[in-house]
């Protein structure tokens, strides 16, 4: 995966690799929404400014979601079938899921009042923005939908693919409620933070968008369309997706920040992590007591005693007995359920995120 | 329109008005959503969250748009056509509609810090509410998807209504990008306030997805794919829309508050209202400067210097010369290009719209 010298295409192109591709794209795809296709001049005001929401909210990131589409179609389609225009729906339709990204991470820094978003200020907190950003969001996920019916109108899979966009949004915005109301901004309440609640939350909020959402692009762009098949990928990217964030709370409290880039905030920021929540499991009525007194708090030494609790109760141990548990059960999941799909979908994923320290 | 007496359905439902059904309809509805479909114990929280959504902000308004759905579908099939399961989908599909409006009512309201909307606290002014509502008016909008999905799925509009739905909501977010940027909360300038641009927000704000959309929607439930046909008719409901926004400004400042029910407040609230882009265009230099000093002002000497300047300029009579040219100008875009659609799609609505007073 990533590298596309030997994908069939000619010219310039040719020459680069899958995220190089990726980056061009965007740049023809910025053009194609706020240039080629509208034509009305009354527009270009509007036009103008869903360039600069475009510009500022969707690239940044790392990106993974957006090229797991090409990677995963590679994987699925033998190299005579990628032709170049397959290769460029593919980016596209990756584009298009970093795309809905940008939609829920502009409205969910407004609703979570952030300061900044991958190392830049949050777009509502930009000089005459604000709540604008909400019209904003819109624009974003109307893109994906603009982008479909442009490129990939006349394909087989288009309509599966209005449908898995428009469904993966709802779990999301259900995942998003779920969180709301489990951790309201300044109101601390550890009652609310079980085992079952946080993996309801990861589920829709993350993983159906974060790792379902491409893998299954990329089945129904290489023609595979049954329900059991998709049911087997989602089984088996469901449970990564829940890894996934079971480590990024993890690494928020636990990781080198010189290694991870960024300095975790959770405990302060009352939020529902899976620390605290296996803390919670296991702790005693005394030590929960304690937690109440200081989770949530912006003080120093609150944010002190409650990693102190966190190492007395061996945290970073239940991580690695869970990280381990975890592995095993993927690996079997993909043994009994990967069926017909080639394996290295999955394997590239699980890769990717197990054993990662950033 | 709106009987249904004779449409050929059988049982209790076959007794109740047009209106009356679709209000049935939307309970059903709202099980579906938040009941019925979904048995993930684990969104128990999350669907009853989308249930007060929905009661909240769906019902409420006087519902012509989704109303407009079955009274088109009436008009544009014979009534052997109209069975039971088409008169519901109908319906259904009106409630996207509906659904559709409640989604940006709920944003604009936020965007625009309005206090009230059909006489009661806009949703994100309601207790523990706050910028919540930004993932409440998401869910409105994906329950559109998930119902045109469950009804629509195999009819052969269905690819039609989805693509339908997502284009409108992109031009309604178009105009409403413009019309934040033409009139920004709190800053007065009227050099944006030009009749191209007016007509422009009118036009993609409003205009598409409240006469359009209901008529383009039963269009293809009757089986009218054409392109022309829908230029056609998009072309004569575009003016309605205008024509009707244009009255609702009028009336903001001119109606009678005993039948129109509310208390006109454009002026204070800096409005890129219809009356003063119009009195722009005939005033004089110092005209204007005393419109510069008093618009957008909420003391009640600068508004009814303001209203002063109106009658100065005759507004009213400059009004009603509009409205009857725009009646000429519709009744022939209606004699022109309606083609092959019964007139009567147009007039019901003509009717409806023209020489109201509220």
């Amino acid at each position: 995966m990533g590298d596309s010298i030997c994908n069939g295409t000619h010219g310039k192109k040719a020459l680069l690799s899958d995220p190089q591709l990726f980056d061009v794209q965007f740049e023809e795809l910025v053009a194609e929404l706020t240039e080629r296709d509208l034509t009305d001049p009354a527009l270009a005001d509007a036009l103008r400014r869903l360039k600069e929401v475009l510009e500022y909210n969707a690239p940044g990131g790392k990106k993974n979601r957006g090229l797991s589409v090409i990677g995963s179609l590679r994987e699925l389609l033998p190299p005579s079938q990628l032709t170049q225009d397959t290769v460029q729906r593919a980016l596209i339709v990756g584009w298009c899921i970093e795309l809905l990204q940008a939609f829920f991470l502009v409205a969910d820094d407004i609703m979570d009042s952030s300061v900044t978003r991958r190392g830049q200020p949050c777009w509502y907190r930009k000089e005459a923005i604000g709540l604008d950003a909400i019209n904003d969001s819109f624009l974003l996920e109307a893109s994906i939908y603009r982008l479909l019916r442009k490129h990939c109108r006349d394909q087989p899979h288009y309509i599966h693919l209005l449908e898995l966009f428009t469904e993966t949004s709802f779990q999301t915005m259900l995942g998003q409620a779920l969180d709301l109301m489990t951790a309201p901004p300044g109101q601390i309440d550890l009652n609310r933070f079980t085992m079952e609640r946080y993996k309801a939350i990861v589920k829709y909020k993350t993983a159906y968008y974060s790792f379902y959402l491409p893998v299954a692009a990329a089945m129904y762009m290489a023609g595979i369309e049954s329900e059991e098949e998709h049911n087997n990928a989602k089984h088996i990217l469901l449970e990564m997706g829940e890894f996934f964030q079971i480590q990024d709370d993890y690494l928020d409290c636990y990781g080198d920040p010189a290694v991870t880039g960024k300095i975790g905030t959770d405990i302060q920021d009352n939020k529902c992590s899976w620390l605290v929540v296996k803390a919670l499991e296991v702790m005693t009525p005394e030590q929960r007591a304690e937690l109440e007194a200081c989770y949530g708090r912006h003080d120093e030494a609150s944010i002190e005693e409650v990693k102190t609790l966190y190492n007395t109760l061996q945290m970073s141990t239940l991580y690695q007995n869970y990280e381990e548990e975890s592995y095993q059960r993927l690996q079997k999941l993909i043994a009994c359920h990967a069926q017909n799909l080639p394996h290295s979908v999955f394997l590239n994923f699980a890769k990717k995120i197990y054993k990662r320290n950033k």
